[in-house]
């Protein structure tokens, strides 16, 4: 990942640190890489859940039954990813100037 | 809207405006409030969509034909606009020291 992972940001920004979350795949924990939503509503990167599909029917989240056909793009999830992306390196210049954190707080 | 609008941000926080604008339904332009999805990956509040299509079987954003059974909850999107609201009143108090903001800047 090119990014700086959560524990990198500065105390003013742990408040990102639940929408971070949110964005990201439950398989492979990074960011959701074209982001495809099952009929019980969750999230995976494509490839994520394709390859959980080719082993087990299920959602790997709370085991409803799904296959290949029932997903579906959920693109605001790619386009939230980006946004959000880019307001945390913009968010990042803008705290520069808080004192730096101590590794033991 | 118990929420300030965008206008009402600090100019530190203009960087969140992508990620606003993303989190507002096409209809009536506030957060999405229980997030549905149409089979063409478009995001609207349940009422308002709802509400839509009793009166045309289209998508209002891309025309495509769409019925009440194609929609699909999006719940991720709920809690993605309660955890920005947030953030956001979280970053207001954070960037409070920051001077103000001429209104014709
Ligand atoms: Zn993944
Ligand atoms: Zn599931
Ligand atoms: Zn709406
Ligand atoms: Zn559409």
């Amino acid at each position: 990942m090119a990014f700086q992972n959560e524990a990198d940001l500065p105390p003013s920004l742990t408040c990102l640190k639940n929408v971070d979350a949110l964005l990201r795949c439950p398989i492979c924990f990074d960011f959701v890489s074209i982001a495809m939503m099952t009929k019980c509503s969750h999230n995976f990167c494509s490839l994520c859940i394709r390859k959980c599909l080719s082993f087990k029917l299920q959602c790997p989240v709370c085991n409803s039954s799904t296959t290949e056909q029932d997903l579906r793009n959920n693109r605001i999830l790619d386009d939230l990813v980006t946004s959000f992306q880019s307001t945390r390196q913009q968010l990042s210049k803008v705290s520069f100037d808080s004192p730096p954190r101590s590794p033991f707080t």
